[in-house]
């Protein structure tokens, strides 16, 4: 068989490596066109000189085109086979990665759990992407609902792994080099306040929206090299439960984030994913907007140029993001919510 | 409030200056995804052995996508609550820009008027760009009916800028190196015709034609960093008079002008913009043709290598452009027009 | 007249040569389009330590970029008005292109052929594409029903080139450099199958499909600077008897190249194309699959490190690929059959 019909719950060992194909080099290319698809300003990632004034040796490629990049490399070998994504966890950006470096990645099975209907099973994958030195730029969990290729086929045994539920922040300080804060100049970056000016509990209303067409997903998931066939296929589509193409759940994450931009202006980088849940699928046509919350604040060991906050991040469709749709006392989610995202952003001081 | 919800009338104050956010390095990548989204055959910026054999440095930037690029910075501080975009006067391109130069603008208010029904006033400001060296690279007014946040808040007194109808060619020379004519292969820019081959009172029809989808508009218009909300949400617009999402009025210069190649393959590069104005709304599955007609000639001081011809473009939808559709001696425009620019181009002799 | 209206059949003559506008430098910028517009995951071409792992200068340009550059700066010359492309011999990768390079092309007229009807005739040119260094990167034949001006003007003599049913694979080598093999990942690259996996008579389904976004054609299109109104223009459209868009013909060579990945991770470069016919229209919300047959294998003259596989590539829309579907013995497709190719790829031994 020389097609790849992707690996089904039963071809997982626990413990195994995978190393994923194919390695892709991010050029200024894959730069401007992921700015094209979801419009995020932040300063540090769209002006050469800014970056390099506060102490970047490049503007670095946003976090999310690395996350995109690496995510799809696991794609053949982990999730061809899924039913659901069902979660993130204990993500880190390690570096930065400038246009020119390659990335390529590898996964380790950490996980494996039948589901009781014995059709499925869940499988938790460590993915690290790597530059083309060999230095790791990304780390996340995740998991996945995996289809059995045969009902009747043994299990291995149950092994759920630990997941921490936040990132030490401890652990984060090394995604950005020590900046110049007296550099990063407040007007060009598009907002006054800094990591002194929100405090948790705090709520943001993103104000925009945007809608979403079919050829927008394609184009960014290709650009991913994701060729996950739910994303693309409308003929396939078609008898499936939902009846038509399906969004890659990391498009709706790079719109909030982009969106995001316009009340965290100066928050110019990633450095942690704590978790991550698609609580509901986005199609062409819809319209999403986003919310924040500070969660926490941290200082960062041995930085007085910048500080972390942990942020959670709520995508809704078809509603306006001034509801501050959220998730009841149960855990319930009200209509609409589609992203639940917690992470840390680095933010001057 | 940390997020922008952008300026009313009554917040813009004459003879003020706003720097905006955010720098934004222009490379390969925008410049390809530019010439995608709108087919432009220039062949001055198609080709770097080109433009360099005739005196460049490098295969310069589209002039109009330096225009978007710094139209885009000033949309937050300027338009966002824009009711209309009415004109733009005195655009002056006075650097060749380059992939990997970096854009950063600021706009001066220099006039304001409240309208008659004090719910709305015009604001009329002089936007600059400028590159990484703090050179000027584009400079022009442009006037817009901004909604007043309280009708009864009181109006400064009205201040009406005196704009020139035409910039006047002496200074609109610089835009372009000192060209080697002779290393100017006609074969290769697709047309023979020159300078002298156009005569004041021509008119040319473009021929081609190009309808317009939500992908390409938003793609290129979030390429700006252009985020006003009316050109990517349906949701927020099916609430308005048009009902649908409006395209922002650059995209249809921009389409204009590519088609503008058939025709006018040697009008290289665009010096001056005169007068614009976007003279009805153009929407997704419109369908766009153009025409042109020389309004005037002028030879340039000092340059026996190139003139300048002054061109009236004039961009239709839904109709062919063979009809010419026009206005009439009253300022009434024909159904269909919806664009009607007026411009310097500079072409060899 | 100042614009192309296209040349009609009598306007060609017999070994002329035809030197086309717009050169077009290539750069890093339209390789990340095409890469998100299709989908390819060939590790040679997508990651620059890959490609020079194994002894190529960078990673180069894909080889269907090059193919619908060049094709795109024949159209305005050769096919303006074209009823229909009727099929493509001798085409030959000569070099391979990178990053920077400057694309050009000139055609030469072949063959001439007046339709009974008398109202078209075919066109045959040979097409052949440069670099900025004037080595030769490209060349092929092509044949086109373009229609006559007058139905009256009398025809010239009849000439039918007698073109090579397949290109002789000793003339293929030179597409590739000599590759350190031993550098050859077969992890990165995506499958374990090399030349010697192969048979002669196998038959490959290709698994993945695509549905075309009306955006996503035209985007491509643009990016070969092809602006045949065909493919834009909807209101045009209407009249034909299609009564909608008609998709460039090579968007629909280069989604099968992109599908063929799974099966084929290993041919890594088209080093000829034998033979090509677009079957049937391609429309916007049709969904393409692919399969692939081994026609020959070849080894070739002082290669080790290569082989030369001979394969058809067969897209059909809106059917699964799993049906194979294919021409009868008469030559006659069956329903969704839109494209025949047959090409030599380079394999690694």
């Amino acid at each position: 068989m020389k097609t790849n019909a992707g690996r089904f719950f039963e071809d997982f060992t626990l413990g195994e490596t995978i190393r994923h194909a194919t390695p892709r080099t991010l050029t200024h290319g894959d730069v401007a066109l992921y700015g094209a698809l979801y419009g995020p300003r932040f300063a540090v990632q769209s002006s050469e000189p800014f970056a390099q004034a506060i102490g970047y040796k490049h503007a670095p490629v946003d976090d999310l085109l690395v996350f995109h990049t690496v995510f799809g490399k696991s794609v053949p070998d982990v999730s061809l086979n899924a039913v659901a994504n069902l979660g993130y966890a204990e993500g880190r950006f390690l570096a930065p990665v400038f246009a020119g470096d390659t990335l390529w990645a590898i996964s380790e099975v950490i996980g494996l759990k039948e589901s009781s209907n014995r059709e499925t099973g869940v499988v938790y994958v460590r993915t690290t992407g790597f530059n083309q030195h060999g230095e790791r730029v990304l780390s996340y969990c995740r998991w996945v609902m995996v289809r059995k290729r045969d009902k009747a086929s043994p299990a291995p045994e149950a092994h759920v792994p630990d997941l921490a539920g936040v990132v030490d922040p401890a652990e984060i300080a090394r995604h950005a080099p020590k900046l110049t804060i007296d550099s990063y100049d407040f007007d060009l970056s598009g907002s006054a306040d800094r990591f002194s000016d929100y405090e948790i509990g705090e709520r943001i209303d993103h104000v925009d929206a945007m809608t979403v067409e079919e050829a927008e997903h394609q184009i960014a998931t290709r650009l991913y090299q994701n060729t996950a066939r739910v994303h693309f296929d409308a003929m396939g589509a078609a008898a499936t439960r939902f009846g038509k193409r399906l969004i890659y759940g990391g498009h709706v994450i790079s719109l909030a984030r982009a969106l995001s931009y316009n009340g965290l202006a100066n928050a110019f980088t990633i450095a942690a994913i704590n978790a991550g849940r698609h609580v509901a699928p986005l199609f062409s046509g819809d319209t999403v907007s986003a919310w924040s919350s500070v969660v926490d604040r941290a200082d960062l060991r041995g930085r007085d140029d910048i500080g972390a906050l942990r942020l959670r991040l709520v995508a809704v469709k078809n509603r306006p993001s001034a509801d501050f749709a959220d998730r009841d006392a149960d855990g319930k989610y009200d209509e609409g919510v589609i992203l639940d995202l917690d992470y840390w952003a680095l933010m001057p001081k």
